[in-house]
């Protein structure tokens, strides 16, 4: 990242001069961001606390609004709420203006419109996130900037959080080795009997407990395929899978590990085995300067050559405040954009989330997800740890 | 709640002919709800687990629709992403027909027009809750249904919820009793030179460790005003508030509780008993049939005739899956609807939030916060202990 600016005295978090780059590219004139993520990411990992897990409240919700233009990162302006008056006084805002007052979306958005059109003529185009700008706010703002296009902004604020910090990097190797290690506690209290929702209630506390933020636990147990945590109870001899998401300050870490209620057999050694070998395959390529798609080939040949490739399904993303980012690689593009890096250069600082995931027609699901990032000289795996098949109840 | 009607074999968990008469009255045909609080209604609690606490994947979003034809339960759709299939192999989803494999906003809305639409002629109105449909997907959905008006259907849904069943008031006594519980385990491990930071964090841990998912803290220390987790370390004599949301199973539990590290003085005991005589003033006329207002008049009175009142601040308002909700009392209106059940009668099974806040000019911020339900004959108070200065470090 560029050396900071300041304006007002406070620091910029993020390269204004990127930014402006990726907004000229896209012709857009001003910024209307809403999300969390973007949010947190523009103010310097600043989230509201209030609102981190809510968003409901009243008839409305929270929404936050910070205005950006183009070349002018001193204009910006923040739209919050009152109660983060709290957070001003605390120095946590650097945003010149800031605009803390309104209750609801509307009301947000209406803050944002006047500032718009503080900034003067020759604003033409507004780049919002349309997935995360309700349509309520949408509606003031066609309404209010009605001179203006309105087009969607997700694209270049996902390329600008793509190479990661060195403080992002620490946040995610945090949350992805208290993960792992929330994973092994879990797996260690498996007894036959106990249900897969008491495991996943045990790995949600034991995250917490390491000072995450806990977002899901998809959990097989012994043949099932089935990932959603339910009454089904572990048996002795059960295989089970835990892939699990935890943020630390906002950042994923999201991996999937393996147990055995017992020991395990030749064949469940050689599935996890080739799993394993699909993710080695997949990372070797790594390094900066390597293009995207080597990754997705270098996975895809290992499987397609594999008496396992029938059922089994490996993948490769980015990763980061959210939990599939840029660089977009994939394999089976479901969203836009899917696969628009797979011919880019790997930048030293992206972090890549590597899934391969055995459906096994007998023996159940087995799969590994590792993170890895990019280097100068190669990659770096974070939480790279109890790979193989962790002993359940020890 | 009327009995349970059921289609497919599955009982439907909400009153259909309450909600049909709601869009009836609001001039809906088809609902088309996408919160993640009216969705867990309407599901009869089900909260797609993978998605519980993030919102974004990829360039888009987790987007759940539930379309509900008026006076056609039977005819309704669950629209989700392919995960869902879990849930749905076990038997957590009642909709007759659910259309499980979308991922993001845009592509879920499309489903959705495709249900409305293969429900015939005659549908003139599309309730939407606008400020939790993104703008793309609302997009979608007025381009793809460009015959039919769209417009918000917040209210009505949350009248349907305005009165919880049995199983919702165990929820939020369960959060209520739980959240206050933590907040005494946080107070005793206070000590003089830890941070604000510190305490809300073993406020969430040990919110969690009792079952429920964290929404919030809000802590002050000393002599501050500012609410705002931070730095600022408690020291001796230091009065602490605490002010926290956690749910459980979506039902917030959402208090307030006083302790100081050390022992009140006479004022400060005087300034207390002030706020629960506000807090109990509320309380008193609570019970079936009494107009909403009471509970705002009521309060006001012990405010307005105390020496304190200046700088005292009382509001009253419903709470339930969301932290504001009907009925809708408040005294300081900022949303529309603020103070709309103000003339209308309270029902039993309605949850009450009272809030007394004193922002005392040398002495700091002491509130209480209780949450009481609306019973047949009169009210009870949930999670309704510690409510004096509790000791800090003890």
């Amino acid at each position: 990242m560029k050396a900071a600016q300041s304006t007002a005295g406070k620091r910029i978090p993020f390269d204004t001069d990127q930014l402006d780059r990726l907004l000229d590219n896209a012709g857009i004139d001003v910024l209307v961001v809403s999300s969390k993520h973007n949010i947190q990411y523009l103010l310097g990992g600043y989230r509201f606390f209030f609102f981190e897990n809510m968003d409901a409240i009243g008839t409305s919700r929270y929404l936050p609004a910070l205005v950006y233009r183009k070349g002018r990162p001193e204009q910006s302006v923040y739209v919050g709420c009152a109660m983060e008056n709290f957070e001003k006084e605390l120095g946590k805002l650097w945003p010149p203006t800031l605009d803390l007052g309104t209750t609801g979306s509307q009301a947000a958005m209406r803050q944002a419109v006047q500032h718009v059109k503080r900034l003067g003529d020759g604003i033409r185009t507004i780049g919002v996130e349309s997935a995360f700008l309700p349509a309520d706010a949408e509606g003031v703002l066609r309404h209010g900037l009605s001179n203006c296009a309105i087009v969607d902004a997700v694209v270049p604020l996902e390329r600008l959080r793509a190479v990661k910090t060195a403080e992002e990097i620490q946040y995610l190797r945090q949350a992805s080795e208290h993960v792992v290690d929330a994973m092994r506690t879990a797996f260690a209290r498996c007894v036959p009997g106990i249900s897969k929702l008491e495991v996943a209630e045990t790995l949600r506390r034991e995250e917490v407990n390491r000072g995450l933020v806990f977002d899901y636990c998809l959990i097989t147990a012994g043949t099932s395929l089935n990932r959603a945590p339910s009454d089904q109870r572990l048996a002795a001899g059960d295989i089970i899978s835990l892939d699990s998401g935890g943020n630390f300050k906002g950042y994923i870490g999201d991996l999937c590990r393996m147990a055995i209620l017992g020991t395990p057999d030749r064949e469940l050694e050689d599935i996890l085995g080739f799993v394993d070998e699909v993710q080695q395959a997949a990372r070797k390529p790594i390094r900066k300067g390597v293009r995207g798609g080597d990754i997705i080939a270098a996975g895809n040949k290992v499987v397609e050559t594999s008496p396992h490739g029938p059922y089994t399904h490996y993948i490769a993303h980015g990763m980061g405040l959210v939990s599939h980012e840029a660089p977009r690689l994939m394999n089976t593009p479901r969203l836009s954009y899917d696969g628009y890096d797979t011919e880019r250069p790997l930048e030293s600082g992206m972090v890549i989330s590597v899934e391969t995931t055995v459906q096994h027609p007998k023996r159940g699901f087995i799969k590994l997800e590792d993170t890895v990032l990019v280097t100068e000289n190669g990659h770096e795996g974070l939480g790279d740890t109890a790979r193989g098949w962790n002993k359940a109840g020890h």
